[in-house]
């Protein structure tokens, strides 16, 4: 999460869901309250460390997804893939993940179990070791289930220099592909709607795309990021804000499947701040666009990516969309929460 | 955790509290559940890793303590000594850490203000720095308050070679100082039991004595752990069992606080099998093991440290006590677990 120009304050008296949104009220207790007194913990970002001559990227995340399994995949997955993808967009290779355990006494251990093998399995398709871990146990009724949480550490690739601060006006907006999957399978999956699609989570690890990148448009790459919480929206005003450029989005070009953009049409959402676990944008130079769109693609699992913007001067700070019919809308951070323990 | 010589199968049908004691339960769940489906995870030791010409040492814990703030510390203290000590007794200088928090909906800003200033203070203690994070909030009734997961990145020194395997008939068991105050103290801050005692938590990092031991006799240092959950008596029993041989105690050399034997006589609890949140114990090689002493007891808040015991042959895999009248007994893992939620 990039620093905002005007300091914000955190005046609220207790937490609310919606500060684990990855939006605005999230933005707001990371930047009024944890990272004025921890220094500068990034919410998004993978952290940056020189050990020994090698460039180390750090990341931590923690896992509530409800329900525990859902289509396309389970927490065990998200808390493999979550944390890889969050090396991934530093440019960094995933090398080993830590996994700490907090398990509700009542636990299937037959649940525990296919967590564990989702765990191994998401790790080796990720190419990444299982290192270590922890288990805690908390009395029946004060967790709910399992929740998980993953840190992981990479080594980042000397030929890519990710920063906000290297975007500039005539750069393009690549995106890996369909957006809003994983939060509305998860949406649909509790039940407590009244819809059905044959929908199912994106989950995966983004590294295999971000080789491709950084081997042959290393020299074009300026940000990456995974557009989980808070969804593509999100993600785009964070850089808008922190760059101090304007993003032009065209609607058309966005990847949205029917089933999600139905479901969210009848929940008065918009797909742009839908969560996913298995896309991410990259920033890329104009003359290097074209060669990005190919080496993604050419990757399995990648076809449906798309050039859906660019990076322009003015509003600055700002997200919107066209639209082939010249109308233009404005698109924010994520405020509240519709989708709770989406990830 | 060190592994059996025998394979240990989990067949229990559900998780209860005692899988997460430290104890024999979560020995059963580590060894027959999660180390076979992802490896081979560690639950007390840190990873080691060689990357880019440094050997960096991995940890990673979990965080439930009950309640929140306790005589001597809270939940954002052990927090950060819990991890910088995992990484201490791999012989690892602490270098950064990353934390998660996961927050129950309606938790009081106040509380968590609190927390966030312990891990500052705490980590600004200890010499390391927070670089990052996540935060996910959960419904009311889904989680207890906050629960904190923490991940640690240390560099080992290159003096130093811990291992089980190394250590030899004869060496000596070094203690920093005295046992059960932590877990004494959470037990009776629940408020729980009609006892009162002058009792804090030993929490804090053990680095600035493993750093003095290594300064001067890092040669003569075979193996070294903090003994948190399960105690002094769980982390020297698993000692003995990988190693294949005995360690004998001199139960009157054991430090015990008047108010920890006190409380654990009439609990009927053993103080070796309570858990410690400053302490550690090393073991090492009979001609250092006066320095050792002294290098620990030159450090503030080291004078309390004792040589408690000896590595002998027989019998292989046993820990026990002797008394200066001769008695002696068998001291055994933890079993169950008389103490839930101690970290």
């Amino acid at each position: 999460m990039t620093k905002s120009p005007v300091p914000i304050r955190f005046k609220d008296t207790q937490i609310e869901l919606a500060h684990g949104s990855g939006g605005k009220a999230s933005r707001r207790l990371v930047e009024g309250l944890i990272a004025p007194i921890l220094g500068n913990p990034s919410l998004d970002d993978a952290a940056l460390l020189s050990l020994g001559g090698a460039s180390l990227a750090l990341t931590a995340d923690s896992f509530v997804v409800k329900p525990l399994r859902f289509p396309g995949g389970s927490i065990g997955e998200l808390a493999v893939n979550g944390t890889v993808n969050d090396l991934a967009v530093s440019g960094a290779r995933p090398i080993a993940l830590l996994s700490t355990l907090i398990l509700e006494a009542g636990l299937s251990a037959q649940v525990l179990q296919a967590e564990l093998q989702a765990i191994g399995q998401a790790a080796r398709r990720a190419g990444v070791q299982v290192v270590g871990g922890d288990t805690k146990v908390v009395e029946h009724g004060k967790a709910d289930g399992l929740f998980i949480s993953t840190s992981g550490i990479g080594l980042v690739d000397a030929r890519v220099n990710l920063a906000a601060s290297s975007v500039r006006p005539g750069d393009k907006v690549l995106l890996s592909g369909p957006i809003g999957d994983h939060g509305i399978t998860i949406l649909l999956a509790r039940g407590e709607l009244d819809l059905e699609a044959s929908l199912k989570s994106d989950t995966r690890s983004v590294w295999p795309f971000v080789e491709a990148l950084i081997e042959t448009v290393a020299p074009g790459l300026r940000w990456m990021r995974d557009p989980t919480r808070g969804g593509v929206a999100t993600a785009l005003n964070e850089l808008a804000r922190e760059a101090q450029l304007a993003l032009r989005l065209y609607e058309e070009h966005i990847p949205v499947r029917d089933e999600v953009r139905g479901a969210c049409e009848i929940l008065g959402l918009d797909p742009l701040h839908i969560a996913n676990e298995g896309q991410f944008i990259a920033i890329v130079g104009p003359e290097y666009a074209e060669a990005a769109l190919e080496a993604v693609r050419r990757v399995a699992g990648g076809q449906e990516a798309r050039l859906i913007g660019e990076v322009v001067e003015t509003p600055a700070g700002v997200v919107y969309t066209v639209s082939s019919y010249g109308s233009s809308r404005v698109v924010d951070m994520l405020v509240g929460d519709p989708l709770p323990r989406i990830c």
